[in-house]
């Protein structure tokens, strides 16, 4: 059940960016798997990826393409197309040339993604052959269809558009994405594409994706399992009638930033709440570092520990287990008589020990809460970082013990 | 169920180490959880502690008495005493001056150790109530009695002993331990205690300790979670007749160091045996790597996943999960073409991709095993490291869902 995640919101249009949806059977008959996107022939396109070692054949494929002015996306559910070596390289090769035949552009054009099972070779051929259907699909309004799409093991579709003001213009930002597991992306979610019909130069395209994957998809994590196939894509068509953004100190480049930022947070907070098994929403504010690093490195060691996530999957307040994991986080000298720590707004832990006035009822009643929040104050600098997680379930157990079969 | 681990097996006793046992009534009413353990005037104690920032009060004092000459371990369970501040402190040594008195040694002289839920004041007074009882009861031939003692969520006592020739005398080794959560150790495990009537220089023992406890209890991982209590001890009583070992070259150490070696490991893996929720026994054991470091935090990253873990519990060869581990474990440079899989005797990836004579029915046939070994050739290098693990199951989220209740 995901925790505060309902029915999609309005998903406006990009203008320059068509998606168009087909079912080819990879896995489940029936179910939509396959989402062609349609980029304007001037569109300029970022993209971050997973930092695995073990990434995907279409990851590869991807990153090589992209400065080849790409015109088409093709995502694929139901299989990974990782650890699968050559045959898998030329699986995802070959759908891109049956695509690039179909729309006249060249291979080196199309920009692969695939999602699912690791470790077994993409049947290359059930994609090719519904290609047509996909493609004749296409349309600006096809959002919600490809958020759908997009899913595996995901209950909800997950998307955010947002419509701002630049110059008098009215531009759009919309974007989608999927999670539900194998979630600790590291530069990027599973999968995600936002597009804007705004005009911004690829290097600051670059740059504002990167930010914004930093305050969003590189800060949550379900299970601390970095995906061989994180890929997150920002496009912008250049459709609108407004000069090229170039300055990344521009006030056009700030508040396309800001709308882009947001629609990012509200996707990666999305694939939160609808983490496998997920029946809590959690919060991980780490303030008082001493550096970025150290406040990552405690907020993933809470956001990590298999004794939290389960007492919070319990809703017992046992706050003993968030002081093991502040503990053991690595941090370098740490002085833990400095150490506060609350949920939500009950102190539960000051100085290093259990704070005076609190009682059990108090945590308890936090803790009884679908949404938390752990706040871990360290006293020793000026730095903080906030990550969002969800608690493990006997549903997660099940779900990932279930996968395959 | 605990997994290949049956009823303890013949425990000697080592003349010079007598243990007491008393039911304190700390957690639950009835349950034996006060352990005394009193050694010989002049023997030789060394100990290896957790590194966690948060460790325990018993821990801090522990380190501190360690050079006093200690006679006596006062080892309770159902409180850790983690997480409790200046009280927590306070309750601790309050209990070594009441053992102390009764025993007519130095408070210092007292190494305590707690286990148990963290972040409670420990209950001194309960404890101290029953020390006549623990010390009346003191016998060389307790530790089955003993190991019980020592339990928390343990299914099983944990004990082994092996005897050996040393210049025609007979020495004994014997040891205890106890699991069976919050299973990272780093420096020991949750509790550890070993002891032997050789004769030992007190800085050899400590380097004897060491090395045991890196290919043992500092090999071993359920949770991921570095306990505030990891305490293990090797005690030397003296009382066997034979010169001091104080040269860590000479044969009688390498002999003594071998079965001090074996009953450790034998100890730390009873604890995954008989891990929360185990229902498998998992070797990971990583070859070729570059340097131990690299081999262990890809040995760590396959042990940790959640996702591997419930394939682990479900029998499903998933073995794509172990490839994106191995890939996200941060070995840097790593050439994934390189690399080879084995689920035992069966290779699942050969150069980074699916092997090509692997079949489906091969890995469900290994993974249906109680006892499973993964063993991954990075083929970069001469280092190796072994670790043992466990499954991920429902009743380990319901364990720690209910561990307070």
């Amino acid at each position: 059940m995901p925790v505060g995640l309902g029915p999609l919101p309005t998903l406006h249009p990009v203008p320059g960016f068509r998606l168009g949806i087909a079912s080819a059977g990879i896995k489940k008959a029936g179910r939509k798997d396959v989402v062609v996107m349609e980029v304007a022939a001037d569109a300029r396109i970022a993209g971050v990826f997973t930092t695995n070692a073990f990434c995907a054949a279409p990851v590869t494929l991807c990153k090589q393409h992209l400065s080849n002015a790409p015109r088409y996306l093709l995502v694929n559910t139901g299989n990974a197309n990782a650890g699968s070596g050559k045959p898998g390289m030329q699986a995802a090769l070959t759908t891109c040339e049956a695509l690039a035949r179909l729309t006249k552009v060249e291979p080196g054009q199309i920009l692969p993604f695939s999602t699912g099972v690791i470790g077994e070779v993409l049947p290359a051929d059930k994609i090719i052959a519904v290609l047509p259907q996909a493609l004749a699909d296409l349309a600006e309004n096809n959002w919600t269809t490809a958020a759908e799409g997009i899913m595996t093991t995901d209950t909800l579709p997950k998307g955010a558009s947002r419509q701002i003001t630049l110059n008098g213009q009215t531009v759009t930002i919309t974007g989608m994405s999927k999670g539900a597991g194998m979630i600790r992306p590291n530069m990027a979610t599973m999968l995600g594409y936002i597009a804007t019909d705004a005009r911004v130069a690829q290097p600051v395209l670059q740059q504002m994706l990167k930010q914004a994957a930093d305050l969003s998809f590189n800060r949550i994590t379900i299970d601390g399992d970095t995906s061989t196939n994180d890929s997150c894509m920002l496009i912008a068509t250049g459709q609108a009638a407004m000069e090229e953004i170039g300055d990344p100190t521009s006030s056009e480049y700030i508040l396309l930033s800001e709308a882009v930022n947001s629609v990012m947070l509200e996707l990666a907070q999305a694939i939160v709440r609808d983490g496998e098994g997920a029946t809590k929403f959690v919060t991980v504010q780490v303030n008082g570092g001493g550096n970025r690093d150290e406040c990552l490195d405690v907020a993933y060691a809470v956001a990590h520990s298999p004794l939290i996530k389960t007492a919070l999957f319990a809703s017992d307040p046992n706050w003993g287990r968030i002081l093991a994991a502040v503990g053991y986080a690595g941090v370098p000298d740490l002085d833990v008589e400095k150490i506060d720590v609350y949920l939500d707004d009950v102190c539960i832990t000051r100085n290093g020990g259990r704070a005076a006035e609190y009682t059990e009822e108090q945590g308890a009643r936090v803790m009884a809460q679908a949404e938390i929040s752990i706040r871990i104050e360290l006293s020793r600098g000026e730095f903080s970082e906030t990550i969002w997680t969800t608690d493990l379930s006997h549903e997660y157990v099940r779900i990932n013990a279930e996968y395959r079969t």
